[in-house]
Formats: structure tokens, C-alpha cells, sequence
């Protein structure tokens, strides 16, 4: 059996009073933002802030993980996951073997496990979870570095991504999931006094207290390409609302899920709360591990990222628990006009180009006008509008270093297989042709620029192709037969297929309304005519929305009240206080 | 076709702007009671506030309904409901047919036509709509003895209840909902500037715009016994929300929804929206409508009060919706010791009696520790407490014109038969045996006095007994091994039935919290030593909160963040603003 880490009174440090006095100031910043929605962050953006190597330090801790079991100490450890692939080893898309092993655990001692730390961290109340939290994202912000090298190693990010979306910007997503939390156990007062004239002269008293009681345990069912960013909402949500919970990673990607747990386990311990609360429970390769512990009677929530079909599996077997999902999205940006069109296609090719458009949240269909678009310079035909895209891809990707900074490396080899069908000329002619971009570092990583396929919106196969979703370096250049046209199939799009993010670039003021309309009644956020360096694939923290619940895209919004309320209940006990 | 009421610009009275004057004031206060739990309402108590005739002026507006169509103007009718009772009509169960018909309509009509009114509804904003729902509310409010009449004589409320649970409590539930609503839809602002610095010297402006968008349609379900006071909140939350209302009366209790239902019409057609906001659907015998119109796809959300089976199909096969049910409850009360003997039977004598046990909050099992109690006149013993507390019936309920202002009328022949049956000695010993009571009024009336029923836990078949409801004036007199038995018969009855209520009389501090303990752990309000008039079964509005949604009573809680938040979503619009 594993031994399981000591339960300790809490060190003077790391006292429950000391990390309210030490995050009570961010965690009433972060209320601000997200009721403000103003830009804000705690967290710094730039690698060199979290030590003097920057980047290499965080290479440096990785290397220190590689080819070593990774100890948790969790109870009732019956096995173990990895080192080999074969064995649910993880491989970087870099080309190269982690060469990690996890313990495995019996879900039948591990789900006690959790559910024993469920009443004294219900007792501590919302603002000591609430500071918890605050600790475990603060000393998982000071790895930062080290989570972004799990991040590009993992997911394959580009080393920018993975700085932001591995690490600081999940934490963020962690914070305001926490914020979040907070102000929704504390809608309701600890305690009140009532009392209510009953009839002349008298008066009766109540004695009211209110506790925040959370659901049960919690299951994060983790994906492989934003593990941290789409994990971070739910596993902290539950946890500032006094569940326990359980990561279950993707095989794919353990290792930041791994890293994250650790430090939870270690701030709840020196907190003097059971580190149990969060627990790790990688999987054997065709175990269906997530299937069994999402139908557990004990757990009562689980967040997912992932496929439709498994979420749609979950809703439909785990019907003993609030089921959170975050799913597959085809993304749709109209180009009818624009009155800066060099900057437009910058913005454009960055965007498709961005982590391979592996992102949840980037563009898969771009809708052109059949009859070409208006420009600062001049009418364009759809034909020059593809070309110049190509263009403008070649500018940002044509160096194969600043490629790979750009692009990241390709997921696995189903990703690589949706270039390679789109380069045949299966799905319709090429526009833009995809190009191996060799990485200067890691030879064996697989690495493409985007391939542009033409599409016209009046083909009946080409509707098919393009109602589906392609993740990975495959953009879709649609001819529309005009911008109503257009903002026609953004709305069918977004309701058959699902969408986390819709873009226009238009200079007229009734395009704009039609989409703006059609986006509210599809339910979808929508960006208009970004230029620079702010891209339609990202969402700013305590301010954009991530998902609307409208659309087969998910039911879960990082974050809005409906993502934490339901995370707990209330419970009221009425002393009687007597009569005048 | 029916004609279809006009629907006008708005009448000078009722513009929007007015309504926001009129009501702005009240919102507030209500938004202020609920965070601070203390007593309040809008709404008076007394009947006399609402006209100089007091509960006769509402019994002559009844009499005015009586016998005649009731019309409303709805789009699509295809029949008519009632008014003979085997046709759907409805039944007093004071004893005589109230011969009101209703129009029947064609779902395949309506529906449409409440989705039609979405859009001009969702663009006029939170805080337009919550002055409409208000004005809505002061309408029945003003009009709160008619509607007290129609309580009676639909669900056999005694007058006191019928005006508190039928008229203004039921009022009040609305405003906390239209509260609770309007709070968070708020919580984004409407728009916002976001400028995020992009490197040395370079910042980013974003303005974003945040909508709060409908879910569609809402079908609320009513149920016979508090038609309003469980319909209100679903109707007023979805109607705050932007959601367009299809109201499905329970047959028996039709006209009190019917009467909201105008008013609501009335309200909005003159703040210059369409009527068709909100619309009722009576049905007809066997019909089965609430499964056909829960599972049509425009409808998104469904309140459902009433029996668990039909929660679980609505569970089952409602699956495009949010399904929000409030449920069957089997509420326990345990007596442990107490410091006022003689106030705590007349209080335990009131509880079991009001409505004749027919609240969803009726404490139906009494659980008294085999070996008797301590009380203030030293100790008892079970059989004593069983027959003090007979003597308490009698002295409250001994006169038969008092006894009907406290007992009501039985809700039907189902009732009935359940007194019937525990007067039989099926399901026990009978410790008081129930009396029929004649209405000085009605003298076709059924009214009957509680019967206790002495169980004793420690057997297996009267702990059969005492784990289903038996909703009525049947109370089991629970004979237990000690109050830790107690303790965990009342959490297991909880976590079986599902309870919204559980009473405690005891003057130790361990048993408090033993209990105290068990209900934060099964999730049920505790009242402890409740005395004078003040009761288990009751539920102060802005301040308790009606169910936990954490155990088998239903999954609504009237009112929290859960409650609402997914009855809307936000969509984001986000338009480039330049940078410097």
C-alpha cells in the first residue's frame, strides 16, 4: 500500500488566519474585476518574473521530472501508469518519451478517501477555502515556468501558450472560478435575526444561521490540450465551495494535472486540512477509468472538456451528478469589408496559425462573400482574399523558427491525418498549401502551417465538410452569396455544430447588427474587426465570457454564477427566540 | 380562432420608465431583505387593507367567476376544459362545482406565439423587466382576496392560509424570485472598456457589451395544493429572465393561476409587450398535456411541483430542458426534552393540524424516545406525550366552526381514504383517532381532525410505515430507542423521503447538535423549540429558504443563485477599440 502523507496541524506559516491576511486583498481585487470586467491580473505574463533563468529554469525542473516515478502519496495505490506509452506512458509531441510513471489507485479506497475530508473543510467556511485556494494557485504561479515546460511538453504549446494558457492564465481561470465561489456562498449572511410583528404588541424572534454545505465529491475529467486552462474552472470552483475533488487527467497529459495536485495536497496539509481533498487518479491505457468514477454514487459533480459523445455519455449515465461540460466547437469568422485590410490579414493569419489552431476557441470557417469583400484598398475577389491570406501566412511562418514559436508542434497523429486529408484535395481545392516546418530544437516533432481548402456555401458537400470540426491546422475559405448569407450560416453553424467564439470584420453598421443579433439568438460571443495582437481564438480573464451554455459547444461558462452555484446548498437551522 | 388581445404601444401609465419609478424602490428593499434575511414584505397580511368588505369582498368577486367561460384571449383554441367536472371543470372541496370552463389550445399555436414575444421581451432588459413583474405582482396583490377565495375553494385552504399561501406569501415568493433575477442578471455591467498593456508602451482597447439572453420557452406545471405560492417562483424567475411563461394548471386548481395568468396579460400588453408572454394551457381529462408540452423542443426550462414519479419521467425525458422540481416530503419531527410543556403540545397541536397536514411542509412523523421525556412538569412518558398531545387537538380543534378555520378542507377522496385507512388500525395502533368535523358553511364539506398513529421505529413494518408520505391529517407518533435513534431516523427518513422541514424540541445541547449535524449532512432545515405561533410547517419569505436541493424533496430552493442563474445566459460582444 502507499503510504499516505502525514495529516498535520497546520504550520504557523500556512495557518488558516495567516492566508486570509495574505490573499484577502487579491481575492477582494479579483470581485472587482469580474463585477468591473476591467483588465486585472495578479499573475505576470513574462517568464523572467518567476526566476532568473526564465524559460530554461522551467526546462531545468522538467528534466528533473523526466524518467522518475512521480510520488503523491495518495491511499490505496494497486498499480502503476507508465513509464511506456504502451503503459499510458506520456510522449511530448516534441518527438521524445516523458518517460514518467504515476501511481494507479483503487477508486474503491480512493473515493472514501476523499469523502472522510469532506466535513472539516465544509466546517472551515467559504473565505478560509476561499484563501486556501488562493495559496495552492499562488505557490502553483511561482512554478510557473515549470508548468508551462510541462504545458509545450505535453499539449505540444508553442512556449508562449504554454506560459499563458499552461500556467498563468489557468490560474487566473482558477482564481476567478474562486471569486466566483466566495461571493456566491456569501449572498446569504452566517447568521440573522428575525422578527416579524404578530399582531398588536407582539412580536415573535427567530434565530437564523445559514451554512454553505457542499454537493460531495467532484470529478475533473481533463483533456489534453488545455488540461490546466480547461481543468483550473472546475477543480477550483469545487473546491472553494467545500467539495473534495478528484482529477482524473487525460492520458496524454497527466503531467500538469500531476504537478497541480501536488501542490494542492501540500498547501491543504500545511493548512492542517486532510490532503486527501485532491487527489490524482491516472488511468490504464483502455481502462475507462473516467466512465466508472463519473457513475460513482459519492461523486455529485463532474466537469468535463472534451468530446460531445463522452459528455453526451455522461448526461446520460451519470445522473446522480451536476455534469459540466466544455466540448468541440466550430468557430466561424465573416470577412464582408474591412477599412484595414493589411492588418486584418495579419490578424487573420496569426489566428489560424496559433497553436496550430488546435485551441478550442480558434477560427475553423472563414465566410467570404462570393462577389469579394471592400477594402481600404479596394474591392477584393474571394480568389485574392485566399491569396493574400496565403501571403500573409508565408510572412508570419516562413522562417521555420518563428513558425514553431507560433505553431507549437501537432497534437498525435490524428491531428497530422486532418492536414494530410485536407492537403489531398479530399475536402475541396487547396487554397493555401500546408508546409513541414522543421523544428530547430526537436527534430522528431511534428510541426505544419495551416492549409487553406476553397469551400462555396452552395455546394451541399461542402456544407457537410464545413459543418464539422477539424481541429488542427485546417482553415475553411467559404464563398457565401452575400454577408446576409453569411451571417445565415455563422447562426447554423453555432447551433448544429456548436461555438465558443464568432468574428466579423465589417465596416457596415447593418452587417454588424445582423450578426450581433444572430450571435445572441445562437448564443455565441463575438468579436468585431480585431487588428494588432488581440486574436478572436483568446479570452481575457475576469472579463470574456468562455462559453455560453447556449450551443452544443458545453453547458459550462468560465465563469458565471450558474458554474458555481449549484456546487453547494444552503442549509438553515431557526432557533426559536422567544416571544414579547 | 379565438380573437387575440391587441397589442398596443404602451399605455401612459404603465410605460416602462413609469414602472421603473413606481417599482424601483420596492426591488431594493427586496434586494436588501435577502441578503439580510431580515423580516419584510410589500405585501400586508391583512384583508381588511384590501377593500372595507375584507375576505367578503373576495368571496363576491369569486361568485362573480362562478359558472361562466373564463377568457383570456390566447392565440390557437381548439376546445374547451370543463366547466362540468368530468370535462375538466373544477370542484370546491367545500363541496360544490365552481362551472368555470377555460379555453383549450393548441400547442402547436401557442408555442409559436409565446416564442414570437421572446425577442421585444429579452431587448428590453433586466431592469424593464422586473418593473413589469412587479407591476404584475401589485396587480394580485391589490387584488389578494379574490385570490384568497379562489385558494379556498381549489385547494380547501382554510381563510387565514388561503390569503397568506394563496395570495400574499405566494406574492412574495414572486418579488424574491423577480429579486433574486434581477440581481443576477446584474452582476456583469452592461458594457465595459478593457485596455490591457501589450508590451513596452503598447496597450489594447476592447469594448465589450454583455446581454443577458433567455433560455426560451418556460413551462411551469402547478400543482392543487398551493397553486401560486409553487408556481410563482418558477413563473416570475423565467418571466425576470427574459423567458417567455406557459402556464399548465393543475385540473383541479385551475382558476388561481387563470386569474394570475390575466393579470399578467393585462399588465403587459399596457407596459406596450405582447401578451403573449405568459399564457395558461388547462387541459383536458387525461390528456396528459404537461408531458407533451415539457418534452416540445422551444421549451427550455420547467418548474414542476407535485409528485416524484412524475419529476422522474420530466427527468427522464425532458432532457432539452432544466427541469427544477419541488417535491413529495416526509417531515419528522423529534421531542426530545423541553422547557415549556405545555406550549410545545399547543404548538405541535397547530402544526399537524393547519391545512389538515396538507403543507409540503406538514411535520408527519413525531418521534419520541420510547423511555419518555423531560419537560418542565417533569417526566413524561411516550404514551402521555401521545395522549397530552390529544388533549392539545382537542382544546384547539374541540369546536367545530374554529376547528374549520384551522383544519381547511381535504384536498379530495385520496385523502380522505388515507384517514380512512389509518382510523382502521392498518397502520397502527390509532393513539387519537381522527373526528368529522361539519362547516357551519358547507355542509358537504369533508373535514376531518388528525388521527395519531402509534409506530414504534424498533419494528420493521411500522418503519415501512413511517418512510412514505402520507400527505393529509395522519401523524405517526414514532416511538424511538433514544434520541440518537432519533437522530439518525430523522436523517434517514430524509435522505429516503426527502424532507423540507425537521422540527426539534430539546433542551440539550448535544442532542441540538447531533441534529444540527445530521441535517447539514442530509440537507434539511432544522427548527428547534418553535413555540407560540410560529410553525415547523411555515416558511418566512426573503428568509428561509424552501428546500436545499440535497435530497429527495426536489432540486428547486426557493430562492437562490441556483434557482435563476441558468434561467438566462450572457453573450459578449466584443469590438476592437484601437491601440496606442
Amino acid at each position: 500500500m502507499a503510504r499516505t502523507l502525514p495529516h498535520p496541524s497546520p504550520t504557523a506559516a500556512a495557518a488558516p488566519a495567516r492566508l486570509i491576511a495574505r490573499h484577502r486583498t487579491t481575492l477582494d481585487r479579483a470581485l472587482t474585476a469580474v463585477r468591473t470586467r476591467e483588465h486585472w491580473s495578479p499573475y505576470p505574463e513574462d517568464t523572467r518574473v518567476y526566476g532568473p533563468g526564465g524559460a530554461a529554469d522551467g526546462e531545468a525542473s522538467l528534466r528533473a521530472l523526466l524518467g522518475r516515478p512521480f510520488e503523491l502519496g495518495q491511499p490505496g495505490r494497486d498499480g502503476t501508469v507508465g513509464p511506456a506509452p504502451e503503459r499510458g506512458g506520456e510522449r511530448s509531441p516534441y518527438g521524445f518519451d516523458l518517460g514518467i510513471s504515476y501511481a494507479h489507485h483503487d477508486p474503491a479506497v480512493l473515493l472514501p478517501a476523499l469523502a472522510a475530508a469532506l466535513p472539516a473543510w465544509r466546517d472551515a467556511g467559504p473565505e478560509v477555502r476561499a484563501a486556501v485556494c488562493l495559496e495552492i494557485l499562488d505557490r502553483i504561479n511561482a512554478r510557473s515556468p515549470e508548468f508551462a515546460a510541462a504545458a509545450e511538453h505535453t499539449s505540444g504549446h508553442n512556449p508562449v501558450m504554454a506560459l499563458h494558457a499552461g500556467a498563468v492564465h489557468a490560474q487566473d481561470r482558477g482564481l476567478e472560478a474562486v471569486a466566483y465561489a466566495y461571493a456566491e456562498q456569501t449572498r446569504l449572511p452566517a447568521s440573522a435575526h428575525w422578527r416579524k410583528p404578530q399582531g398588536p404588541g407582539r412580536t415573535v424572534d427567530i434565530h437564523k444561521r445559514f451554512t454553505a454545505v457542499p454537493r460531495g465529491i467532484s470529478l475533473v475529467v481533463g483533456n489534453s490540450v488545455f488540461p490546466a486552462w480547461n481543468g483550473y474552472p472546475g477543480l477550483f470552483a469545487s473546491l472553494a465551495t467545500g467539495n473534495p475533488v478528484l482529477v482524473k487527467p487525460h492520458p496524454a497529459a497527466v503531467l500538469p494535472l500531476a504537478l497541480t495536485v501536488r501542490l494542492a495536497r501540500e498547501v491543504l496539509a500545511e493548512a492542517g486540512f486532510d490532503p486527501n481533498l485532491v487527489c490524482l487518479a491516472p488511468e490504464h491505457p483502455g481502462e475507462g477509468l473516467a466512465r466508472r468514477l463519473a457513475t460513482a454514487p459519492e461523486v455529485r459533480l463532474v466537469d468535463y472538456s472534451g468530446r460531445t459523445a463522452f459528455a453526451d455519455w455522461l448526461h446520460e449515465h451519470a445522473r446522480q451528478a451536476r455534469v459540466f461540460t466544455a466540448l468541440s466547437a466550430v468557430n466561424s469568422l465573416l470577412v464582408e469589408s474591412t477599412g484595414d485590410y493589411r492588418d486584418m490579414l495579419a490578424n487573420l493569419a496569426f489566428s489560424v496559425s496559433l497553436y496550430s489552431g488546435q485551441l478550442c476557441t480558434s477560427p475553423q470557417n472563414l465566410l467570404i462573400p462570393r462577389g469579394g469583400i471592400a477594402t481600404d484598398e479596394g474591392h477584393k475577389a474571394y480568389e485574392e482574399v485566399v491569396a493574400d491570406l496565403g501571403t500573409a501566412l508565408d510572412a508570419l511562418l516562413g522562417d521555420d523558427g518563428a513558425a514553431c514559436e507560433v505553431l507549437g508542434a501537432l497534437l498525435g497523429p490524428e491531428v497530422l491525418a486532418r492536414v494530410d486529408l485536407a492537403m489531398s484535395g479530399a475536402l475541396g481545392p487547396v487554397g493555401v498549401p500546408s508546409r513541414a516546418v522543421r523544428h530547430p530544437a526537436y527534430p522528431d516533432a511534428v510541426v505544419r502551417t495551416p492549409v487553406v481548402v476553397t469551400l462555396d456555401a452552395a455546394r451541399d458537400a461542402d456544407r457537410a465538410t464545413l459543418l464539422a470540426e477539424r481541429l488542427g491546422p485546417v482553415c475553411l475559405a467559404v464563398a457565401v452569396d452575400s454577408a446576409a448569407a453569411g451571417v445565415e450560416l455563422v447562426a447554423e453553424t453555432t447551433k448544429t455544430c456548436g461555438a465558443l467564439s464568432v468574428g466579423l470584420y465589417s465596416v457596415s453598421e447593418e452587417v454588424t447588427e445582423a450578426m450581433t443579433a444572430a450571435c445572441a439568438e445562437a448564443g455565441v460571443m463575438l468579436s468585431t474587426n480585431l487588428m494588432g495582437d488581440w486574436y478572436i481564438s483568446q479570452s481575457a480573464v475576469y472579463s470574456d465570457l468562455h462559453g455560453t451554455g447556449m450551443n452544443p459547444a458545453g453547458n459550462a461558462v468560465y465563469s458565471d454564477g450558474a458554474f458555481v452555484a449549484e456546487r453547494f446548498r444552503t442549509v438553515v437551522v431557526r432557533r426559536y427566540g422567544g416571544a414579547t
